[in-house]
This record gives C-alpha cells, sequence and structure tokens, in this order.
C-alpha cells in the first residue's frame, strides 16, 4: 500500500497573545494531522475533530523531534508546535539536529519552518525600539553549553557595544548564571545603561521593569524573564506623570539628540 | 472645540508576504485614519474609503516620523508603515528620534509599536534553522555611523563565535562594505563557514543561496538581500537529489551529531 505524502511544519505561535499568531501558522494548525509539543503550548490551540495530540515535557526536545519526524514519514501532516520563533532559542533546531542524526529517508522529507513573532521582539515593541540598532541575542542556557562560551560571548558583546538580549536568563535549577552575567557586564558597560526585563509579555500578568545596570536585581528573572541590555546609546525618554517611559536605540551614533 | 484622542501605532508587515502579517497589524492598519509610510509599502494595502494616506521617499525616515507624531497629536488615528518589525532596522527608532527631539506634548502621546517578522527570521525559516543558537544583527549602512564601528561589531562577532545576520549589505551608492566586511569574516573565521544570501524572501522574485566563506561572492548582496554567516557550530544537511539542503546551528556545542 502505497503511503500518503507526509509533511512537518514547524510553528511559531509568537510570545502568547492571539494577536501574534500569523495567518502562516494559522492554517499550518488548521491542516494539521498531529500537533506535537511542550504541553502548555498545545493547550493554547482549540481542539479539532481528527487532530491527535502528542504533548511532551519541556526537556524532552529531541526525542519530541524525532517522534515528529517518524510520523511524517509514516505519511502524516504533522506540525511541531513551538513557542515564539521555532527558529529563535526554540524548536527548529531541535528538528534539525534530529533529522541528521536519524533515518536517512528523512532528509527526502518536506519540513518548512513557520517563523513567529520572538520573545525580544515582544518585549521590545511594549518598551519602545530598544532593539533599534545592531544587537545581539544570546541563551544563557548552559545545558547544552558551557559557560566559559556564555562569558566569552557576553564580554564581546559589552565591548563591541551592541545591545543584548538574554533569553533563558534563569530557571529553578539554574539561578546562578544571571548573576554571572549581570557581574560580567557590570565590569565593562557604564552604571546607567539602561536594564529591562520583561516578563511573560503577551500573557495576563506581563510585567515590564525598566532600570539601569547599577541598579537592576538580577534575581528578579526567571524563566518568562526576557532581558534585554542596552548599547552606549539607547535612551530612555521620560514622560508626563505615572507614563512608562520609552526605551529606544538610535539608528546611529550620530542621531542622537 | 476639544479634539479627539489621537495616537500613532508603528506597524510591521512583514518581509513581503500576507501570510506574515499578524492579526494585530491588520486590525491597527483597519483602524487607522491616516497612513504614513514609504511609497512601496504603502502601496501594498488595500484602498478604505476615509483613510488618508502621506507616502514619502526611503531616505526622509525623521522627517515622515515627525509628520506622523504631528498628525497624532492634532488628534488623528495614524498608522506609520514599516516592512519587517518596525524595532528592528526600521521605522520605530526612527519615530521614538523624532519625538524625543520634537514637541514636549509628544511625550504624553500614545505610541505603540506592533512587531512583525523581520528579514533575518524569514530568511531562517527558508533554510532551516541557521539562527538556531546565539546570533547577531548587524546593519552594514554606513549612513549614520562609522564604517570603524562596523568593522569592530564585526571582528567581535566573529571571535566569540556567533551566528550573524547583516541587514543593509548593499544598496545603490553604498557596494564597498559588504566586500570589506568579507574580508574582515575571511581573515577570522574557517574558509568552510556556511554563507547563505536570502533576496526577497516572501516575493515572487525569492531566491536563496547557500555557500561557503571562501566560495561566497559579496557582490550577490543588495538592498533586498539579507545575508547570514555561520558560526562554527552551523551545518548543512545535504538532502537526496536537486533538493536544497537545510542549514541549522544545533542548540549547543555538545550537540553536534
Amino acid at each position: 500500500m502505497r503511503q500518503g505524502k507526509g509533511r512537518l511544519l514547524i510553528v511559531g505561535l509568537g510570545p502568547g497573545a492571539c494577536e501574534w499568531v500569523t495567518p502562516e501558522a494559522t492554517q499550518a494548525l488548521a491542516e494539521a494531522n498531529d500537533l506535537v509539543g511542550y504541553a502548555p503550548y498545545l493547550a493554547r490551540l482549540p481542539e479539532r475533530p481528527g487532530q491527535t495530540r502528542h504533548a511532551s515535557d519541556n526537556r524532552e526536545e529531541l526525542a519530541r523531534a524525532s517522534q515528529a519526524l517518524s510520523l511524517a514519514a509514516s505519511g502524516r501532516k504533522v506540525a511541531v508546535v513551538s513557542g515564539g520563533d521555532p527558529g529563535v532559542f526554540a524548536m527548529a533546531a531541535a528538528v534539525f539536529e534530529a533529522l541528521e542524526a536519524g533515518e536517512p529517508a528523512w532528509r527526502g522529507l518536506e519540513v518548512k519552518v513557520i517563523p513567529g513573532i520572538t520573545a525580544m521582539q515582544a518585549a521590545a515593541a511594549r518598551l519602545g525600539a530598544p532593539l533599534g540598532h545592531d544587537f545581539c541575542a544570546i541563551s544563557l542556557s548552559d545545558n547544552l553549553k558551557s559557560w566559559t562560551v556564555i562569558e566569552k560571548r557576553l564580554a564581546a558583546a559589552a565591548d563591541a557595544d551592541f545591545v543584548i538580549a538574554l533569553y533563558n536568563p534563569a530557571s529553578k535549577s539554574r539561578s546562578q548564571g544571571i548573576h554571572d552575567a549581570f557581574a560580567c557586564l557590570r565590569a565593562r558597560k557604564p552604571p546607567a545603561t539602561p536594564v529591562m526585563f520583561a516578563r511573560a509579555v503577551g500573557r495576563p500578568d506581563e510585567e515590564l521593569t525598566i532600570t539601569s545596570l547599577a541598579e537592576a536585581d538580577p534575581g528578579n528573572a526567571d524563566m518568562a524573564t526576557l532581558v534585554i541590555i542596552g548599547s552606549s546609546a539607547t535612551r530612555v525618554v521620560v514622560r508626563p506623570g505615572s507614563m512608562r517611559g520609552f526605551v529606544y536605540t538610535p539608528r546611529g551614533e550620530g542621531a542622537r539628540p
């Protein structure tokens, strides 16, 4: 019996709010036979008749990726559901790792990434335009890389005056890294550098903090937090009364008012 | 006569395809009295009765931003239309620059950024997951910053082994920078490093090239191109027959197969 042509779409839901799910992602989810993903992401999606859900734990990324590839190879239309943008510290890299290490036939599968709004974009949008000029994104998770590499990248980013977005700043089992990261940055950047904590952006418990490198409490960051550290050009525009300031990084050094 | 409450939304359309315009952006555009933006972006939007368009040239970002703020201050609901994500090398920073330098009353306006898919995400999605680990985004435009700063950031990004996304690699009046950038990177990174040119992603003339740092022709890059240079961990998965390979950066050094 000849099987139908399977495919695997890796779908980004964005950071939490429905208004950030692209039409491409919505269509991909509607057409899937199987949804594979971390349980809380699957829980955000409406139930559909005929669609099978495969929920898994957050730490099982490679196993989840292999399961999804295997389902697609059997002829199913599979959607791997990812938070944010699957291509930015999320599920897409795990799928290609599993694909390269797995069955040779998987290389012939149709595999497509559906991009989404990633946490640093949502955080930046709420704050103003802190990523308005050259920036870098660094994950502080040392589950798969050494802290030496992380620290080298933090130092390089500080010395070259990039705006820095920190993903995965802390978790229950990993609370020291963000303190070490701030120690590294404080040794290299001016105390007045703007620092922003954006927690749960797009969700009901969203929380934004604008502070400075000197005043920031790194202990504020948890699993749901995205941290942005300004460049030397990043500015906070004070607003009337109790309005939160706008944070932005001008388009070039020459553009500072 | 008391005026209605104006507001200014800075709306990201994504890189070209309608399927990447978020519901939040669609709604913002529908509710606007005035659309302000670079003419080709406005041309992508359907005409609506009662909506006024203010098209301008690409180089007039600050003037366009001031016009939009002025309209909002007069009580209009204004949408500044931006390609990609307004917060990433696009209109949002220009609006906040104009706001800070302009009328004091502008600081009390409602100003909101509506994020969108930016070029590097669209390019990455088409290629696989090249931004799957620590990366940085650098604009090669030296209209507003010195080439010294650009070169310092390129060198730091290469030495700290970030994946590098290059925005604005070249234009008609600015063709040398991308050659200088490649010379800087070639002096610091292995010749086999994967290099990708993603041109006009999401548009009918989309074109993707996967090559290596040694083989790449920087002259391939133009205004519509996003260039990605891999880290030492970035891999190309070869696929059967004439299928284009998948490019991805694993989640950590330990993850290489």
